[in-house]
């Protein structure tokens, strides 16, 4: 009688669940399931204070990154920062240049949004033939939390810009003393001095006590453990925004201050590294962000590319936001290719790889947004197409 | 030079932040800086797996909750579930009683909200004249996360309602066979079987690996670690539906299924066992609710309710939702009494302790919704305002 229809698997009560002891009392602090085992990548390196881990993708659900699996990418490891002892300095090219401690900034008027944050080096294996093999290892240097902090223009109003002011160099105060010149502008309206993230602190691998939240934008500019905003006419061209995070194109040239983050999408599951059990009844369903504001649609293809139907996107699409798109489907059994497709606001619609390569060569290892295709093959295996 | 204005205070920076050592290297699963200490309010108990725990609002930033701060109530500890050996039984009145697996329910269409999940006994000692000294322990059994699931209705679909059917007994795994009667109906349209909790599954204190979620309704009813739902005629009149979470009225008679959460807001900041430390600018806020839909106003009253303003609403405002209030405040250094009054798309107005208690008396600890007054001192402390 006990029987599951529509082509689902099934199971039975068992005397496992037939719990007779009391459980673990109340805790102050609340630890994962043991058997949750999701991680972020690491890589076995000489140097693990200056590389990147990448957060496990095909195992969120809904928009939200939990804090403990967003990805990382630092250039001399965590810095252990005492807030009490955090001042952000912010000098040059105003009216009065001033030092905030955490306290002052938090005296003043703050906003809460929620953000994706990308890197900039997001999906490089992509450009190459040999691309990611699964989801994590392509896409997974981009997250999605709710950041809290202070408009970016509040302490700019107190500290007052002067005419000549175009850039900010914003530092941190991890080791390198890490800095990008960051374009002044209409484009940093939503900026924000963040200082918390998914209702607590920030964590200390997002730059506890304080970061620069530039949203859309790449990872790289939105500095961490941010300790001084020295307000310029012109940029500074340091070192990752000349040798690294640019794009170096066919003819030799390389494009800098590439900074936003155009659209782009993936499905995670079923993505690369997954088995499908059998033909039957599944849920398709993946993340599409934009550096431009909303997602407005997400088109999915079964067949590689020939035909494409909508998915239904979750409500309410955030600006500059992860967006989850989910499409109900019955697999059939046989070989399939399957990929998504963004379209944003600004009318950007998600270029295939072939159409990114053609403008942009293959030079670069930076700002990939192409279309992945997803191939699932008889036995049910999910693998990544090789070009 | 370097001095902050409009009444802030001033730091400098310091030997402190000039790290010349590389900081921490990546890792697998992050975790919150040493020096972040917020925790869940624990009591010394005899009986530790039958009590609750309390979210520290005052240090919550934005509407979401860190999961390991979520508020606990437990009846029998936290179990300890193996989720491949889980299963749901659904039984009783329907055509197709059916047994799923974690793999079966995660192979079925999902959705992902935001809701607020709140304790039906939540600020139940603000009956009585002695009323919570903190927001945490007069307010902290709330808390909001993105859940993730499947919808209820699909799966009472693939059962099949038998004609009769007009409740259901949702039972939990943990060892005292928590037990609720359900209602079956419109107001369920939005309940689902929730396996996912800011992005990562459930965590055990809020019922790894599946709970029912009804969104707006008390905590209780959304019974966790969920593995049988038997639909019935009649509701079972279990014990956490009669001698708890039911309301005595003053004429000795019980308000039963009383379910959803009223609209109800709270100052976080100042709030109770804070100090300011000086007259100049602050930033009020505090968190809203209502399990009837959207937020549409909170107001914010500075001299004891006499005189009250509209506090702005964080966007997007989302149904059964914390909505975040924010309201800049100069303080002039004398004594004051803040608070805020909730309404919501029902039009319903948030009481005050005063005219909840003329209608419902004072014999029940559950389902108080009042304003809260705090009393801000000459001195800057901030206390509750005894009756």
């Amino acid at each position: 009688m006990l029987q599951l229809g529509v082509g689902l698997g099934s199971g039975m009560l068992t005397r496992a669940q037939e719990l007779r002891t009391l459980g673990k009392p109340l805790s102050g602090y609340g630890e994962r399931s043991p058997y949750v085992k999701a991680a972020r990548t690491t890589r076995q390196s000489k140097t693990p204070e200056a590389g990147s881990s990448a957060s496990p993708l095909a195992e969120q659900y809904g928009i939200l990154t939990p804090s403990a699996l967003h990805y990382e990418r630092h250039h001399a490891g965590v810095p252990a920062i005492d807030p009490a002892q955090h001042t952000l300095l912010i000098h040059g090219l105003v009216n009065r240049p001033l030092v905030f401690s955490m306290a002052d900034l938090k005296r003043l008027p703050s906003v809460s949004r929620i953000h994706f944050l990308e890197c900039g080096g997001n999906s490089g294996s992509e450009w190459q033939p040999k691309t990611g093999v699964d989801v994590q290892r392509s896409y997974g240097l981009a997250s999605c939390s709710e950041w809290t902090g202070v408009p970016l223009r509040t302490v700019l109003e107190l500290v007052g810009l002067k005419p000549e002011a175009k850039w900010m160099i914003a530092e941190g105060a991890d080791a390198c003393r890490m800095q990008r010149s960051v374009p002044l502008g209409k484009e940093l309206d939503d900026a924000m001095l963040a200082y918390g993230q998914n209702g607590e602190p920030l964590r200390p691998e997002q730059g506890f006590p304080l970061r620069l939240l530039t949203p859309g934008w790449e990872g790289n500019i939105q500095v961490k453990w941010l300790r001084r905003l020295h307000v310029t006419a012109e940029p500074y061209y340091v070192r990752d925004e000349t040798s690294k995070y640019s794009d170096l194109m066919p003819d030799g040239k390389a494009r800098v201050f590439t900074l936003m983050q155009e659209a782009k999408s993936v499905i995670t599951f079923p993505s690369g590294g997954q088995r499908l059990p059998g033909a039957g009844r599944y849920e398709v369903t993946g993340l599409a962000w934009t550096g431009r504001g909303k997602i407005t649609r997400v088109e999915v293809t079964f067949d590689g590319g020939q035909t494409w139907q909508n998915a239904p996107l979750d409500a309410p699409v955030l600006r500059k936001a992860f967006t989850r798109f989910r499409l109900p489907w019955v697999w059939n059994g046989k070989p399939a290719a399957i990929a998504s497709r963004a379209t944003d606001e600004s009318g950007y619609v998600q270029p295939t790889r072939e159409e990114l390569i053609a403008v942009r060569g293959t030079n670069s290892g930076f700002h990939f947004n192409g279309i992945k295709v997803w191939n699932i093959g008889a036995d049910g295996s999910v693998t990544h197409v090789e070009a």
